[in-house]
């Protein structure tokens, strides 16, 4: 793994333990403050900008009691100053009183800004439940 | 537009028009020949490599008699030699006699090599039926 990479690794870590502090202002700290920053949270719309996804990660926080995250399969690739990470984000969530586990699969594109790697793109999406399982539909 | 937004731009495209010709020859023209290309079906697990990628196309070719994109509210961007798009799927298919019609929204990265543009992931997941309306759910 290169330096690069590791960062991005750890950048990558660090998205998932601000969405798992539930708190605002470390969701800000990992995303770079740009207009054509995206989030397309699962089964939602596509955010662009900077205030649309932060006004998302609020929403989604008030109504979240609980987070917790295993990543699993990490990949991660680095071309100059933008990368990109897959890996599937085993969770389990409380909202309310309502637990609930699930998987997502999800694309994460980086980019470094003065030797630090923030995320500017999150896609995640459902799958099934285990990855050694096959395609679960017949067509795309 | 850049040049190299409107190459991305016709890659794009040109990777829909594959899926549309439902012909595999047509589809290895799109993607990078590479170990590290990457490809997420609705629903699917995701697929690392272009041997088990063009599996998939094949798999999905069999079984579908007919396919057809409108594609809506296309973003690209470029850094060097590595590009992403957003878009959504607006899609009318045939699979057997079963017609049917639904949005998938993607995330597809290019990488250029030789001057040329080349597929390397795609990332489809279901969406709302409109991009106008609010979020469906309320955590992620």
């Amino acid at each position: 793994m290169t330096r690069d990479e590791g960062d991005v690794y750890k950048a990558n870590e660090a998205f998932y333990s601000a969405f798992e502090s539930l708190d605002i202002k470390e969701m800000e700290k990992v995303w770079l403050k740009e207009k054509y920053v995206q989030c397309i949270h699962p089964g939602w719309k596509s955010l662009t900008g900077w205030e649309d996804v932060m006004n998302s990660w609020r929403q989604i926080f008030e109504n979240t009691m609980e987070m917790q995250f295993l990543l699993t399969d990490v990949k991660v690739q680095v071309r100059e100053s933008l990368a990109w990470v897959t890996l599937y984000e085993n969770i389990n969530s409380r909202v309310g009183r309502e637990t609930s586990s699930g998987v997502i699969l999800s694309t994460n594109i980086f980019e470094k800004e003065q030797d630090k790697w923030y995320i500017i793109h999150h896609h995640g999406g459902p799958t099934m439940p285990s990855p050694e399982t096959g395609p679960r539909a017949t067509f795309h």
